[in-house]
């Protein structure tokens, strides 16, 4: 007490304060007095507060409740002294829209928190910020005294769901938005209507979702329960409706929509079809004006997504009706005609209150500037569409059905540098959104597609662009992994699932080599698999992820080992050595013990190749470290032979890539070099 | 081939037989010819079939799907030369009912599958079993050449969940509906309505379940679609309404109907509540006349259970009405007013053609014969109900929330030998139930509760008595346990996904410990916890799970080193002596990462006596041995203190209950006997 008295702090306890946000805010001091999670602890709503504030509250509470085991229940409660007190000025926004203010300040210190935002909106995301503090510290909890001031950088932080290409439960749906909404992301951008699939029920038309669907979509009740679920939450619905092509799936009840006479059908293969709507016919337009007014009644975002992406227009030169308007219309290209249906279907839209979003493609000279484009054909013609004077959102980049690593779509900036655009003009630029295409994926995997690589885009969008060391990143990756993991994201649970089932219980070795390996890019999984809505998933490849976190760690184990090689720094190096060492015999005895197992068990049989490889690679580390520790030069032939493993093993097979090729790589190169031959 | 023509088969793959069937069947051949699953393999429903059988078989083709990743989806065909053939005689019954014949014939030979029932519930047994046989062969899939004969050996296989204490959410009862599939259970028996929580739905009195159950109630649509989910898999919904006590929920919103003036509330507290209904008014009645009615809308099942238990006659002792009425009707005990109770509502539900079930409470001297009684009071009572004529059911012994282990209740048989009933005595017992009451569970935790222990009460009912061996059913119940995990039940992944929370994400250490402890029993963890409505339910506690597999492998081990010992096989005991110190020294690596780990977890710090403990009891393990290999005599004082050590460790403490000390007690008394100390 004496100690603290003479350096002036107050007496609370003091946790030194580990930094595991995600993402960071704008501004961070440490400060005094850690706030102790006790079953005492009291919240309070300062002032006026109303149901949606009091709902997230109460969530935060449970949460509290069940990180901790604590008895909190009854924590939220009208009394001033609370040492959790949370003041919103304005409550008169009931859902999140544009310009939205989600600004919060947190200040933790002696003993209390208190927690400042302009909306409720901006007090969720405090919250989740101060969930994110809590520390063990013995065999209590604190919330450790610090002082955060924070906004987002970016007012569109979007993920993308597809249930048209495999339809994803309710429940999938659910734990996505509390996943969004724990990284502080704020649109759920829903791929509603697919060639393989219609997922929205229309009472106006019911032979949509009756006969496009497969009996697989969202009744009404269930997607406003989703909207509700997501507004409770700080996050807006923008729904799909993609027109005119991608829309097999309409025409099989209306064939009266189409260009070409049919019949349609639920597309079972992942490819672009030429069913496309005909924009000639005033009926079109009734029908899409009757529909789009019907789900207004169900999304009441300001933005509808209308797609307008990959339409072929082969449908339309084959039609002769749609040829002769054309040419009336004085229209030379199908992109021509295509640019009169989105500024009609604008028309309908601007009648129903409602903005247009749509994709690259309709970007054409005439698009109204109200339009938001988003941008998937490169981030060129986002910087161009700005400078025209369109808004646009950032997507391919973040495309989640691609092998991109975390750091990978990390380092991009929606807003590069050296952009050449004006102030007013990067504006326009709203942010941008993780796109989890729904071909390779269905309602198991796809949560270890999205997560946890999607923290990294929404530290990206929400974050200073300041904030860019990747390391950190990862670091604080594994941490937020783990939170989603509590929040009931299957990103980790299904993996083991599936690899228990695989392995027949005993999935240590499987574990190890789902270490080392991720799956095959999209296009090379079409290629070797051709992929479509009966492809079944649960094979390796289903339960190995993208960039899994071991792959930042082997890389980093090695730069450290042939760091401390070089700097003959001994401690040191004895400690990467072992470590180095001890990960290649483990990569050894898992790959017998899988070779064990495969015996009776064909997932296991299937990547047989893989497996003699990774032995192969792991005794090319073991041999590249024995070099390296005696100083002998490589022998050519064996170097050589190395060279070969390793671009061997880069080919693609059995649907999984190796993640730790470039490592040993740099460890073979660290050998003393070979003679050259000469 | 030449071998095989000699040896009479017929050039089929032959793949040995591994059983792993649960529940057991009654009859079991080798066959010839296996199965081989491919992607070209088809499925054919013979002559007439309907949508419940249809649909059942396309579960099965998912199923397959899943299992093998081979493309199936159109397997399901008519084609006279299918690979697997099902034959149903006779569609009549669209849901499973008393006297329904549940038999199956499975006849795989030839490589074809033909599986003949007299019902469709039958078939779908039989279909179960299809997909128990699968076993991988290399990179091949087949179903090996067996010949079964199969039926029931008791028409009432029956799990109680109770929603009353900790609602389930609808995923939870669908998937415990799967799982009872796969082992054959037909009866959920759903206990609806607590002094905890009223949870269904009533349209003609809202008031029940607007008031008294918090917002957590299963609307009637979601009723529908359980009843409809469960007949689909064959499987009967009994639901409960516990009256007359058990009843404070009722009286929340329809005061009229109790016996003591209230209020009345949700209560939270786990203990037996004085509310019950008023037996001796006409409106109550009516009440109930009305709502079963309702209800039987719901229901389509013969069979309405109205509990009974545990009504302590309180409330009406003390109502001066209720007195008088005893008196009037010359009722020397609430007893005997409840059994008038009893007959008014059996009259009730009669009339709505349903019979009654109830809980030992019930079984009055004029109980009617049509009322079946639940036991949980303890089997004679059942043996003496069927003595006197009434159907019943066990229970206690298979209390899901007690700390049975699997054999304990595998060993516990419905017909005891010696119970000198007559054989149409015991035909009145018409089975049992597993009783998964939510006192100490909630949706996170109840399927670690149920599965696998269940599966073994399930076969206890299927079987033939004579199957009964111990280390069999454990043998069999690891690999169900596995397949009911690719069904999606939670019974791993969820303490995995705890024990991730709980370490912060390594939970080597963590899954050591949970190999040796498991929860307190009931009765101790209220006495610790005081457990509530309101307990978090997200601790160490929580995340262990009764009757670990481990524990019955640890005591195998133990024995058979010591067997290997006393009986001089050197190679044998060389290996178990290898696997046994291993052990040990796992145990003391685990609890010193434990340690480690503690220092910032809360959570682990709550089990630091165990902890230590543990460390103490692996030393004793590893001093034991080293005594054994030596023949040395114990030391009297080390002796005794090991003694007391095994003792401490049985005192209940930290909410968990070592599960290793008997075997340890053995290791140490097969240490050479200390000298007496005489």
């Amino acid at each position: 007490m004496a100690a603290s008295l003479l350096l002036g702090t107050t007496g609370f306890a003091q946790t030194p304060f580990i930094n595991t946000l995600m993402p960071q805010p704008v501004a961070l001091q440490p400060a005094t007095g850690d706030l102790a999670i006790t079953p005492q602890l009291k919240i309070t709503l300062k002032g006026a507060n109303d149901p949606l504030l009091r709902q997230a509250a109460q969530r935060m509470v449970t949460k509290l409740e069940q990180h901790t085991a604590l008895p909190l229940t009854t924590a939220l409660v009208d009394d001033s002294h609370a040492s959790i007190q949370i003041d919103v000025v304005d409550h008169s926004q009931q859902r999140p829209m544009d310009g939205v203010d989600e600004s919060y300040t947190l200040n933790i210190q002696n003993g209390t928190a208190t927690l400042h935002a302009q909306t409720d909106f901006g007090a969720m995301h405090g919250m989740e910020t101060l969930l994110q503090l809590i520390q063990g510290e013995g065999s209590s909890y604190v919330i450790p005294a610090v002082h955060i001031e924070d906004s987002p950088r970016f007012p569109w932080r979007g993920l993308l769901l597809d249930p048209g290409r495999h339809f994803l439960p309710i429940d999938n749906v659910l734990r996505t938005l509390d996943a969004m909404a724990a990284v502080k992301m704020n649109v759920l951008h829903w791929h509603l209507t697919e060639d393989q699939g219609f997922r929205i029920e229309s009472k106006r038309f019911p032979k949509l979702h009756e006969l496009g669907s497969g009996g697989q979509y969202y009744t009404q009740d269930q997607v406003r329960a989703i909207v509700r679920y997501a507004t409770d939450r700080g996050i807006r619905v923008v729904p799909e409706f993609d027109i005119p092509g991608h829309s097999s799936t309409w025409m099989i009840g209306y064939p009266e929509l189409a260009s070409a006479p049919g019949p349609y059908r639920v597309e079972e293969d992942n490819r672009i079809y030429d069913a496309a709507m005909d924009p000639t016919r005033e009926s079109t337009y009734r029908f899409l004006d009757s529909f789009l007014e019907e789900m207004t009644s169900l999304f009441p975002d300001e933005y509808i997504h209308i797609g307008g992406d990959e339409s072929n227009g082969k449908h339309w030169r084959s039609n002769p009706e749609i040829e002769r308007f054309m040419q009336q219309h004085n229209m030379k290209s199908t992109n021509e005609l295509q640019t009169y249906f989105n500024s009609r279907v604008q028309k309908l839209l601007t009648r129903h209150h409602r903005r247009m979003v749509g994709w690259d493609e309709i970007l054409q000279p005439d698009l109204s500037s109200e339009v938001v484009v988003q941008n998937w054909h490169g981030i060129e013609f986002l910087i161009d569409g700005a400078r025209r004077g369109h808004k646009g959102i950032l997507s391919k980049p973040f495309y989640l059905d691609h092998h991109y690593s975390a750091e990978e779509m990390y380092a991009v900036d929606p807003v590069p540098s050296g952009n050449g655009l004006t102030p007013a003009q990067k504006k326009l630029i709203l942010g941008g959104e993780a796109c989890m295409w729904g071909e390779q994926v269905d309602f198991r995997t796809v949560d270890s597609r999205i997560w946890p690589r999607t923290a990294a885009v929404a530290e990206r969008l929400w974050s200073p662009a300041s904030v860019h060391d990747t390391q950190d990143m990862y670091r604080r990756l594994a941490v937020i992994s783990l939170r989603l993991d509590d929040l009931g994201v299957t990103h980790l649970s299904n993996p083991t699932r599936g690899m228990r089932q695989i392995s027949g219980g005993d999935t240590d070795a499987l574990q190890i080599f789902a270490s080392v390996v991720q799956p095959v890019d999209f296009h090379e999984r079409y290629k070797e698999q051709h992929t479509s809505a009966t492809t079944p998933m649960t094979n390796i490849i289903d339960f190995t992820v993208f960039d899994p976190l071991s792959r930042n760690h082997f890389r980093e184990l090695v730069a450290a080992y042939l760091q401390s090689s070089a700097r003959e720094d001994i401690a040191r190096h004895t400690k990467d050595r072992a470590e180095l060492e001890n990960t290649f015999h483990h990569w050894l005895s898992a790959a017998q013990q899988l070779s064990m197992q495969s015996q009776a068990n064909p997932k296991l049989a299937n990547i047989a190749q893989r497996r003699l490889q990774w032995m192969q690679l792991a005794s090319l580390g073991l041999q590249a470290m024995a070099l390296i520790e005696a100083k002998q030069p490589a022998d050519p032939a064996w170097f050589n032979a190395q060279q070969s493993l390793l671009k061997a093993s880069a080919d693609p097979t059995e649907l999984v890539d190796f993640v730790a090729l470039g490592p040993l790589n740099e460890l073979l190169k660290a050998t003393s070099q070979p003679a050259t031959g000469l």
